[in-house]
């Protein structure tokens, strides 16, 4: 298989899009922006899910579900959202259709209209703090912590498969409490949540930091995210934290009795991340060969493949393989004896070392005789022979040191591709070759901007580790207190 | 809590809706017809999803996602489908909004309408289908075991939370295979799942069967059924599988390579199950004090209250609280110890009653002394005092007996509300009192239809366990092979 399939020197772009189809994650779907997640992506979907409920519900979140649908009326309410989202995004205006004249097919029955559009949500803060008002009277009906999974539609012109669909998959976290220190804490606990889940599963180093003001969320007091470098030198932002002051709470006049039996606004959050993770585990870690995984988050961390000439040496390696198996899933490895006959054992290496499956086992008659095992290793392409014995804490082992690696690898790409610039000329230059870009910046939305103009970068964060020193401004030179990080971005 | 709260005899719509409200499991959203699903609710929910995905894996199916919207052409493409589903539906035609003339609002911008309607799913076959004939060129590809967990939209006029809404999530399968009799077997396969989650995990018996031509599917050749009774003595259809034929193959124009080298169409299943199943777990158990949840889908099975007057009983009984809570834990029972300081045992009394908790244990001061704890049952509100040595194990027990005691009631009331009716007149009196009404029809739709009109009541299945006996339509006098389960339906 992906005889024709480009590397990433040859064709970043073109490398990710046939990689992503191939390796069965995803493709573009008949409409326009969406796409079908295949069975192989969905799976590693389930297990970012599934790890990172773990964590929210550890921390006493609940999750729930609100509607799809948002009145239109609802965006108007908060006069920063409805500028950042009510723009591009699905109406709903009629709710029946009527078979055609010519009895072919069916049109929209006009008699069907409503009376107020829906919007498909883009994000849910309007609906959910409409729903709070109900929920929310006393200090004793808070913190609320809720948590929702669910498909967002954001109509966006030019798509790309997980990192910038119409519709796409996400959780979305809602927040109410008594205090504005509460909140902001809420803010950065799930920030922490986030980048330890981004560092420990998916195996990508990433910068904690503070959006600038033209970069933060429409309706937000201050955006906190969590950015990573991807291998083409540009910048993805993987997660954000919001923290909504009062905002919403103005908006739909949600207040309750404080312990003093005071009426008072609540203070919010928001936070998310989306299928657009997909997009960078596939890119931080990938090679020309196809898809590489970390073992926390694949599906599949063992593929056991059988080499037989015949149908009494496949019984044999069969019953061998199923023994390695069992050992391997008490260990809770998840693995897959592939026997089919219907496909060689060259073809299937190929498929599991293009779809990222971690390690690969091949049991041949010799190996029998041996008491042996071919393990490759998908991270370095590297093969090796085991003696079978103690197989299963061999293979725990591997995976460990697996995971490690990529993180490690691509922790060192990242600071190989982390430059401090001083001037302009070197700013330019830099940000054109890629990468990471420390700089000082006056702190203005103009100075961004025109910064933006010229060269497409944009602030990627005001690092929350980074270290005060000060500096004079790139582009204004102006006085400046830290350095931020600039970068192009997906 | 709960005190202006209706017994079901008083009246039984209104008792199933505070119930649902006050038990925080839904409530109504400010979108006509869409509810929101509060916590608790919604942690029943993941307990089903969770269960219900299990059996799916293990019988090889595999999850996917395709998108919320369906281009409305794609409706038109199966005749009967078409009929069933593209009628009441969610219609989006423009992906922008403007800022209103007057400044203060959005309105539709009609530069941006789009050139073919979008509907929003009320079933994904179509869309699906279309994908498939990308994913399916010879038998090898076959068979495709094929899940996704989504949101559909249904525009219902009269909606009733879990029951009916315009918005709802459930599982639809989508299964491609070789042969008809492949296809069948599957439809079956999934039947029997369904059918087992119902009796063993939500204690509610059901029947399996077949649907007349009239109830089926729009676009099957056969829907299966599960069919349950419910505390009001209506039925409630809780799941459905279909054999599709190669309806949709045909539709989409799906066709593969067979082992003997021919192309032909592919042969289709879908089967779902939604959160209507939340209404049918709590009607099935629920009484006049609230929720009753079986054990196996409950989000917590044991409650803790402490009762105590002074911080130093209240230390005191925490850490025996906490030993009985790490000693139930390790036997993968979930339990919360509230140690609330704002609300008093006999509010927490109630609200866990109220939700449903399986058990409950209280602890005092003289508990403490004697080594004891209260344990109240939530199905048949008893309390005993057990002693705490080895409560992991006399816990675990009497949940088992719970879960048992509740399938066992919902049975003998099934049974009790089963009726062989060989007459007309004897007919529309049982069918005006509820219950399952089994009686001989003479299998056409005619009749079946005016039978309705006279008496509400519907087919619900034809039983696929019940015996071959000769008799007379109970309408119209025409021979009869089998009784088929006659009753009026949620």
């Amino acid at each position: 298989m992906a005889k024709d399939f480009p590397t990433r020197e040859e064709n970043y772009a073109q490398w990710y899009n046939d990689l992503v189809i191939k390796a069965d994650l995803a493709e573009n779907s008949a409409v326009r922006g969406c796409m079908v997640i295949k069975p192989h992506g969905y799976a590693i979907w389930e297990k970012i899910q599934g790890q990172l409920d773990k964590m929210f519900k550890a921390t006493g979140h609940q999750n729930a579900y609100f509607p799809l649908f948002i009145p239109k009326s609802f965006f108007s309410k908060e006069a920063a959202h409805v500028e950042g989202f009510a723009k591009e995004c699905a109406v709903v205006t009629h709710y029946r259709l009527k078979s055609s004249e010519d009895g072919k097919g069916v049109v929209v029955d006009e008699d069907a209209k409503l009376e107020e559009e829906l919007i498909i949500r883009p994000t849910s803060e309007t609906i959910i703090w409409d729903t709070y008002r109900n929920w929310i009277q006393s200090y004793r009906d808070l913190p609320l912590l809720i948590n929702q999974w669910a498909n967002v539609v954001r109509w966006e012109m030019r798509t790309r498969l997980f990192l910038r669909t119409a519709e796409f998959l996400w959780q979305e976290g809602h927040t109410a409490h008594e205090t504005k220190e509460e909140a902001v804490e809420e803010t950065l606990k799930i920030l922490d949540i986030y980048a330890e889940f981004a560092e420990k599963w998916m195996a990508l180093p990433v910068h904690k930091g503070l959006k600038s003001a033209n970069e933060k969320f429409a309706g937000a007091v201050d955006t906190y995210c969590i950015e990573a470098l991807m291998q083409d030198g540009k910048a993805l932002q993987a997660g954000t934290s919001h923290f909504l002051g009062q905002n919403f709470a103005r908006a739909f006049d949600v207040k309750f009795l404080s312990k003093e039996n005071k009426l008072e606004y609540v203070w919010a959050t928001s936070w998310g991340v989306s299928t657009r993770l997909m997009g960078a585990l596939i890119m931080a870690h990938s090679d020309d060969h196809g898809l590489v995984l970390p073992p926390k988050l694949a599906p599949i961390h063992v593929a056991i493949v059988p080499i037989y000439k015949n149908s009494d040496q496949l019984a044999a390696i069969s019953e061998k393989a199923n023994e390695i198996k069992k050992a391997l899933e008490a260990k809770g490895i998840t693995v897959k004896y592939d026997d089919r006959t219907t496909f060689k054992p060259g073809w299937k290496f190929s498929e599991y070392e293009f779809k990222g499956i971690p390690v690969r086992l091949a049991i041949g008659p010799r190996d029998l005789e041996n008491g042996t095992v071919e393990v490759a290793r998908r991270d370095t392409l590297e093969k090796e022979t085991y003696q079978i014995t103690d197989i299963e804490n061999k293979i725990l082992h591997l995976l460990d040191h697996i995971q490690d690696n990529l993180y490690r690898k691509a922790l060192a790409f990242r600071e190989e591709n982390t430059f401090g610039v001083d001037t302009w000329e070197g700013f330019k230059a830099q940000i054109e070759k890629g990468g990471f870009v420390l700089a000082h910046w006056d702190g203005t939305t103009e100075t961004e901007l025109k910064i933006k103009e010229e060269t497409k970068a944009t602030i990627r964060a005001i690092p929350l580790s980074g270290k005060m020193e000060a500096g004079k401004c790139i582009f204004s030179g102006q006085p400046s207190e830290q350095r931020v990080i600039f970068a192009k971005a997906y």
